[in-house]
């Protein structure tokens, strides 16, 4: 049995959802509504003490962690293979996810805040959602938190934000000189990895990044990711919230 | 053949030498001198784009990236294994991996810029430690690196990155609860991504946060890793700088 604890925009579970589909794993819905302040109940902060998403229950454990759940799932379930059988091939895979963690999502994390989450905060007073970010469970990311509600996202913090996801989308456009995917002929947890954050740049303020103009070879990966059958299925899963302003 | 580039007193680099020696493998050294800047000439950065320590040639590949890099040894040289069998040990071990990496890292490279970085600068004029972090790869380590040679690392900066070690070190001591190393019965990856974490915390300014008196379980799991012969023949890779103020 496993159960995952998701938010349905999230780009790190986008990432659990997608390498899950394309393993055809059955998985329990558990909806956590991060605009709702639900990650930092204590109930849930129970099972991720960092008070984030994605978490999954397997048979009974706990594990956290985007980029360790996908590469745990792809132990457990090992049919299709996403990684590499050579030791120097996963290497290349742990370095193109780590970089979906040092790179990219940071980026989009900064370059969400003024377009995506700051409209999702209309409903909330300023009190409110300090109130919210007191409850973060670190000081530095107490601190992040309300420096972003009383001061919002400097323009200079967001153009560098989308500069750092510019060097990564170059990194990723000459990997795929040697394509048809990150790693070369075989689909892995590298793409899997990146797949949410070049879909979140699409929906930010500058989808020409990831543009056949810009990035062509990038473009091209980015239309056969979503053309696969575990794409539509694992980004099916819709806005459950009726006021929300963000539909994708 | 194996070849190593590294710095003898990088955390990153000790974290190799001692998965290294731990394997028994045999390797070459090639110092890199980070305070003479070699990490960032040119011919270096051809090996490792992002301008850092350590980086492996293995029969001819290049890889970098401490933390990849000692699965990929783990994976290549399985004798004596250290990682666990099963998959759910392994993503355990993988955590505290990305914990050496997300919050040991950014702790000691802040806490250790006032008292072992900044007097290794000593020879240098201002203008030349700019010339110097200008040739630093992306525009935020750029940034970075001119901000703490024209203002040093603020107090509260400081601070800060010390609480994120101490809460490290927090969990550190919870696990050893069921120890004696960080993933129960077996020494592993996770203990060798750590010891040099807690190593430098020991001869930064706060030495008692990892004594016996203030985490018990955390002192004697240092002492027993410290008694360990890969440990000794890792971290005795002395200071070969004759002027350089430090010693350990």
């Amino acid at each position: 049995m496993l159960t995952l604890y998701h938010y349905w925009s999230s780009v790190c579970s986008q990432k659990v959802r997608l390498c899950l589909c394309e393993k055809g794993v059955d998985w329990e819905s558990r909806h956590v509504d991060l605009f709702k302040f639900e990650h930092l109940e204590p109930g849930y902060m129970k099972l991720n003490p960092n008070g984030v998403v994605p978490t999954i229950e397997h048979d009974g454990r706990v594990l956290i962690e985007s980029s360790v759940i996908i590469e745990y799932l792809d132990e457990i379930f090992p049919a299709p293979a996403l990684a590499p059988t050579d030791a120097y091939g996963r290497a290349q895979m742990r370095l193109w996810i780590r970089k979906s963690d040092e790179m990219a999502h940071p980026g989009v994390t900064t370059a969400s805040y003024r377009v995506r989450h700051k409209p999702r905060h209309a409903g909330f007073s300023k009190e409110e959602l300090l109130a919210q970010a007191a409850r973060q469970p670190t000081a530095a990311k107490r601190a992040r938190a309300a420096r972003q509600i009383k001061h919002g996202v400097p323009e200079e913090v967001e153009n560098a934000a989308y500069e750092s996801l510019g060097l990564l989308l170059d990194q990723m456009e000459a990997a795929l000189g040697n394509g048809p995917w990150l790693l070369g002929a075989e689909y892995s947890l590298a793409d899997i990895a990146l797949a949410p954050y070049v879909n979140r740049i699409e929906v930010l303020d500058r989808p020409e990044m990831v543009s056949a103009a810009e990035r062509p070879r990038l473009a091209d990966w980015w239309q056969r990711l979503q053309d696969r059958e575990a794409f539509k299925e694992a980004f099916s899963f819709a806005n459950p919230n009726p006021g929300d302003p963000i539909a994708r």
